[in-house]
């Protein structure tokens, strides 16, 4: 059995050269663990359950083999795929269920209530927090609720500019039914090729462009929900003032409340032009006070984006020259829209950051990085093949507290990782900025060593304390999962944890969906 | 006693001369009801609960006079005008706390939940739906919670582009404190003047300028609220994934979930050009589509106001020359910023509208408008004393919606309010605009008649049912208060009402603060 790795197993990486002189410098090179070949834990539902699950979806539907159960195993973070490197499978599915409708989604959830089964929705399993990864304590097993085949575009209506999709649409699937009708969404989260609509709406996720386009909360307009109490229909208006914002309160519930069975976003034209290129500035603070300027002048790019010192030295932001040499701080700015928007704003936008001493790169950086902009979580199982663990992290804060997060993140996960006596490196970047302030984004290589779990659990614990420490976000757009769960009070506050345990008492009273995930 | 009417009695309108002609011949012109000399219900709370109210936050802080207790009666709604008018009192709240201090606010909530009072948060006094309107059966009292002492400004951060500012401090003083750091908010709502930062984050408000400055809800990063289980703070970061943005929850809650006690919401820095100009239209859905073009396009002005044919003709956006003549559709388009930042802007927008056939008509409309944007308000007052009604209410749609939701209310308004025979002017504006949507804004005068409180209820009631059976939103930036609240359900769905209850029990267990606003 081959280990679980990102995305489609023909696009993976191979290392390059420069990259692999790289990293056995740094850590030396060590042979893949073998891929373990393992059985899965024994579906623990009982055929009545199943029975009744096929009744309700259609028998060709239900799935209790094991090769469609171990793909439904946890998600995709570094500790996901060294689980399922050593063979531990104990968090897969008992059986996996592919609903086709709304009404089938309902029916599934109420089999789950009448016989305690939890339920955990599954979009494109791209997720790297332990969202996937429920807790079985105390049910009759554990359905994975499939939503690959609510893959319709519902409903496109070009005066609002608005589309409404099904869940189970995969980036680039949602792309190309809109891309019929001339439109877009402009979402690119790194996970796009295999990360789905309800996923990128139960998990506030933020693309790539989200500087031109937003994040996926401020798209969504509209959602439709099955809960275990029924159906849940919101959006009456882009915006009014009918009591709080409930629409805020389903993005971002990791499928703990109810199951989004379709979401309408805005939508945008094609963009008749698309131009990145690259920036280069002599530190990281000289070009994040650029990003700031442009963002507080509302002069905003498409995409905008900040290297460090160390990640422009790997050349991390462009995967296919990795290892190639490089200084300062590598930023990528990009235009989108029509020719004549694109060259207004690009012009005003050179006028600033060269008035802030940047030094423009032309063009070729803005294509190498949109050549590999998909391509880092390939790498990271290339480098696990070597024995490097590669592991990613984010958070977000006020622009005023940013060089503070930045060195006690950096600070903690190198103290950590360095602790027995192994090595590490840290590097980051700014990919989504706000008037008020951006997400850092860091990403990690080490030895992987003998407990590579422990290793990264510990360094993880404590970048996410001094996070915490420091007042920031534990998570700017990986969402909450079971990983950082345990932190979530500490930013939202005992009240906050209360209030999402009371919404999820009323929407979901025997606590069916998603267990263990988001709540604290 | 003088009736109550709105805001500052030196600034209340002189009815002109071609207002008062038209609305003769409209109306006729009738007497004002005689102003009663009426008495306030006696205090109703036990010596106890005051003796620990004065403990609490200084002797000199709590009120049971007569005319401090009356002028903390209810909101500014045609409604509240009318009953005042009548001598209806019987909403007065039993006693006016001023705390000084978040600690003073939450001993306060606590004194309530022990004493199980109710308390309604008070502001700038300015809702318009009844949201200080509390249910008082079954408390020992009604606390009115006059915060009218938290008006500092807390903090400012240059560097992030934020301030923290104390729930009472009144738009203008807001405005001046932050203007002495070379800053703004730019939430300018026509209840600006009066209105309070609390009340803003409270309700959702959307200012006249929310096309350049967003609504209230976009500028808020952060939260205290004072809760009767403790105090709750919000706002780690601009944006992240840390589960449900829980800021959108308290944003809208009208005090039924706790008190603001802080709000730190993003600024910009002070503009050194304004510029407001005049445009008119050939019809209201022309002005309409060229103010769908801009949106969509990306290129918003700071003001966008579109006057249909009935407002245009009677120069209501402009209420220094209400009743001379005009035709067509007026739009106000408004650009603030750096000079250069205006003219830029100002010529891709010209450029749009005179390709979309508008007719430009240069500053002084815009001058005109601004010039009046905060007076409507009084002119009911004076429309009122010569028995007219004047009274305005507010909804919000996808574009695609928007002439069918048009047509619906206006029908709905005028079926109404001309089956008694009686005769009605139904108005309508779009003056806050999104890519997918916008609202509409009514604005109503009716013959006052010998029943006006009833003609106008029924009239309300036909036009919310008119909204929600479009799909429409009930609010746009009113809020909803009492008044709203039997039709909140149909927009936000059985479980949203539900969800609104939950989170209700969880902060508020006992159900003290404001009961009766809001919450289905």
């Amino acid at each position: 059995m081959h280990p679980q790795r990102w995305g489609d197993p023909a696009a993976a990486t191979v290392l390059p050269d420069a990259a692999r002189g790289l990293v056995e410098l740094a850590f030396g090179l060590s042979e893949s663990p073998a891929a373990t070949d393992v059985a899965l834990p024994p579906v623990g539902t009982d055929e009545v359950v199943l029975e009744a699950l096929r009744a309700a979806v259609g028998a060709q539907h239900v799935h209790v083999d094991d090769e469609t159960r171990r793909l439904r195993t946890r998600g995709k973070s570094t500790p996901d795929l060294l689980r399922a490197r050593v063979g531990d499978l104990v968090d897969a599915p008992d059986v996996v269920v592919r609903p086709g409708s709304h009404e089938e989604v309902a029916a599934v959830l109420a089999l789950a209530v009448e016989h305690h089964v939890a339920v955990v929705p599954f979009g494109g399993g791209t997720c790297v927090t332990g969202g996937l990864a429920a807790r079985r304590d105390g049910f009759a097993g554990l359905v994975s609720l499939d939503l690959v085949r609510l893959d319709r575009l519902l409903e496109v209506d070009e005066i609002s500019m608005t589309a409404t999709l099904e869940p189970g649409l995969r980036g680039p699937e949602a792309e190309a039914l809109l891309a019929e009708h001339g439109l877009c969404l402009g979402h690119y989260p790194q996970s796009f090729q295999h990360a789905s609509i309800g996923g990128f709406a139960a998990t506030r996720s933020s693309g790539q462009s989200s500087a031109g386009y937003g994040r996926f909360d401020q798209m969504v307009v509209g959602l439709r929900v099955a809960t275990p109490r029924g159906e849940w229909r919101l959006g009456s208006s882009p915006a009014n003032a009918a009591g709080p914002d409930l629409r805020q309160l389903v993005l971002g519930s990791e499928g703990a409340f109810g199951v989004i069975t379709a979401v309408t976003v805005r939508v945008r034209r094609l963009p008749e032009v698309k131009v990145y290129e690259g920036w280069r500035w002599s530190s990281f603070a000289e070009g994040a006070t650029a990003m700031r300027t442009l963002v507080q002048s509302g002069m905003l790019p498409t995409v905008l984006r900040l290297s460090d010192e160390a990640e422009t030295g790997l050349n991390l932001a462009r995967p296919d020259a990795i290892g190639e040499e490089s200084s300062g701080c590598l930023m990528i700015v990009g235009h989108e829209g029509t020719r004549a928007q694109v060259e207004s704003r690009r012009a005003a936008v050179t006028e600033v950051l060269a008035g802030l001493g940047g030094t423009p790169l032309g063009e070729e950086p803005g294509r190498s990085w949109e050549h590999g902009r998909f391509q880092a979580p390939y790498l990271r199982d290339s480098m696990l093949d070597v024995g490097v663990l590669v592991e990613t992290l984010e958070t977000a804060t006020f622009w005023s507290r940013a060089d503070a997060l930045y060195a006690a993140v950096r600070e903690a996960l190198e103290r950590e990782l360095g602790a027995d006596g192994g090595s590490a490196i840290v590097l980051c970047h700014l990919s989504h900025v706000y008037e008020t302030g951006c997400s850092l984004y860091f990403t990690v290589a080490t030895s992987a060593g003998d407990d590579p779990l422990g290793r990264w659990g510990r360094a993880k614990a404590a970048a996410n304390d001094a996070i915490v420490a420091q007042g920031a976000s534990i998570t700017h757009h990986h969402a909450v999962g079971t990983d950082h769960r345990p932190w979530l009070s500490a930013e939202i506050g005992d009240l906050g944890a209360s209030v999402l345990r009371a919404v999820k008492a009323d929407l979901d009273p025997t606590g069916v969906l998603n267990p263990g995930v988001l709540i604290p």
